[in-house]
């Protein structure tokens, strides 16, 4: 029997993010939309945070609200404080993520804060979350090295994914945030963290920014990781320079998982219209190499 | 002990012969002294072909003899009949590469005869290499799948190869020509391979045309592959569309085996600063995602 490996479909949060030009509240429900017709079962809509840090996101209630959402499909939110904790279960949102780091001058930047305090907010927001009946997600970044601090010792990344645990969040996402890890550091940390935390719970996000994202991918899946974070035309995930890549785009995810006969439930000609629907509207490049290639096929 | 990995760097040849623009003799022989010095042990240098099958490599004569040659560096080339291994012999080439293909339907249009009567010319063309005490190395192209047949048996591909080390052939590369493969097939052929052929010989050879050659690299890394081809830069290779990639860049792979802890004697920034120099010559866009990292880095 096929094993079942999950996607989590980041793009329509981390993928549009970083979108300087305001892109419209119906293009964003559309893609959404369209992605909640492609088999993917969790699609991460929006970040409910002040337009202060993300304006692009401005809209998040809107979006969230309007999506039509697919029975289904989980569309978690990502939140960072209790007002946006507040405003999600005003709306009846069932999944949540929240984000910390072990990298003290990243959190610092990032989340004006130390990690200590970054967990005693997610503490917070955990409980409420909880009592809520609410599903917990902790993203953790730079967790196989950081812009700021270079490497991030292994036990760190351990010890918050721990307390991660311990508050309540039932899902570890791993995030290669700068894209600098190979699969002998992806190896040693899964097989580190699998000590404490049973697979189930681990998912990787990992970016393609030195081109390592599938071998990573596939060093995490023979380490028994069955989610596996992506954007669809690898859109998003801060890449450094032009051209260069951040997200793992869904459709060469989907490629990889495919060919190792995982069962994903997800289309992939469905998820390369996807793709090419929203890069098209950003005018970006598409960034999976099986949509170009395809595409390049079906014009021969 | 760190292990030791080869790469074979096959841009000159492979990178530069589908460029239609004619690229200056000078400019060939510039990049090919670059690379020599960056620690690289195998640069595939031309090859000797008919201009009328390949106008770009008309100058092999010139460019193989205008190389400055590093000793510690082997310079093959390709061969593909009696005229230019006689020419090769000539001025003194030490190591050759030639062609075939399972596929029955890509060997007729790229070598214009059967499987068979391509692994008759490569006997003639062994034969005669041994004796004037030159190396073979055998290329396989297509050995997970075709463009013309789709699927490609394994057994047709570990018999050819065996054919080819029978005619003298010392190490085999495999080419994913059109980038199909994952690591699910990559490994099944090459733990058949290895009934009968030892890893020593085996060399893999990998497009990224669907995103999948790191991946699969490291597959044939724990499989026991100690040979890579690779081009700087990521140059060559076919791809099919506008962005699509061919060739797997030598930047990304050395990437790779830096994280992994093989040893590899490349320098990784030399190699860096080669692919930089071709592909603003060629003005086409690096296609090395570690090359636009360490650009945007460098930038910052």
């Amino acid at each position: 029997m096929e094993e079942f490996v999950k996607i989590v479909e980041v793009s329509p949060r981390d993928g549009l993010q970083n979108e300087k030009e305001m892109i419209p509240t119906a293009v964003k429900i559309d893609f959404i939309n369209q992605l909640s017709n492609t088999g993917l079962s969790v699609i991460e809509a929006t970040s409910f945070v002040s337009p202060k840090w993300i304006p692009q996101l401005a809209d998040h209630l809107e979006v969230y609200t309007k999506i039509n959402k697919n029975p289904a499909v989980q569309y978690p939110v990502l939140i960072f404080n209790n007002q946006g904790l507040e405003n999600a279960i005003q709306v009846g949102v069932k999944d949540i993520a929240v984000f910390t780091t072990p990298s003290e001058a990243f959190c610092r930047r990032n989340a004006n804060c130390t990690v200590e305090e970054s967990l005693q907010r997610i503490q917070t927001l955990a409980t409420t979350a909880l009592e809520n009946r609410i599903r917990v997600r902790g993203y953790i970044s730079c967790v196989l090295g950081c812009p700021f601090e270079g490497e991030i010792s292994v036990d760190k990344v351990c010890d918050v994914a721990d307390k991660l645990i311990d508050l309540g969040c039932d899902e570890i996402s791993l995030g290669d945030t700068i894209g600098v890890g190979t699969p002998g550091t992806v190896e040693i940390l899964l097989k580190t963290m699998q000590k404490n935390i049973s697979r189930e719970k681990i998912a990787v996000h990992f970016h393609d920014t030195y081109g390592q994202a599938l071998a990573n991918i596939y060093a995490a899946l023979q380490n028994g990781i069955r989610i596996i974070d992506s954007s669809v035309a690898g859109i998003g995930g801060c890449p450094y320079a032009k051209g260069a890549t951040g997200n793992v785009a869904t459709e060469d995810v989907l490629y990889l998982l495919n060919g190792l006969k995982f069962r994903t439930d997800v289309d992939l000609d469905k998820v390369i219209s996807s793709g090419r629907f929203i890069s098209n509207y950003l005018q970006r490049e598409n960034r999976s190499k099986v949509s170009l290639a395809l595409m390049g096929k079906n014009n021969d």
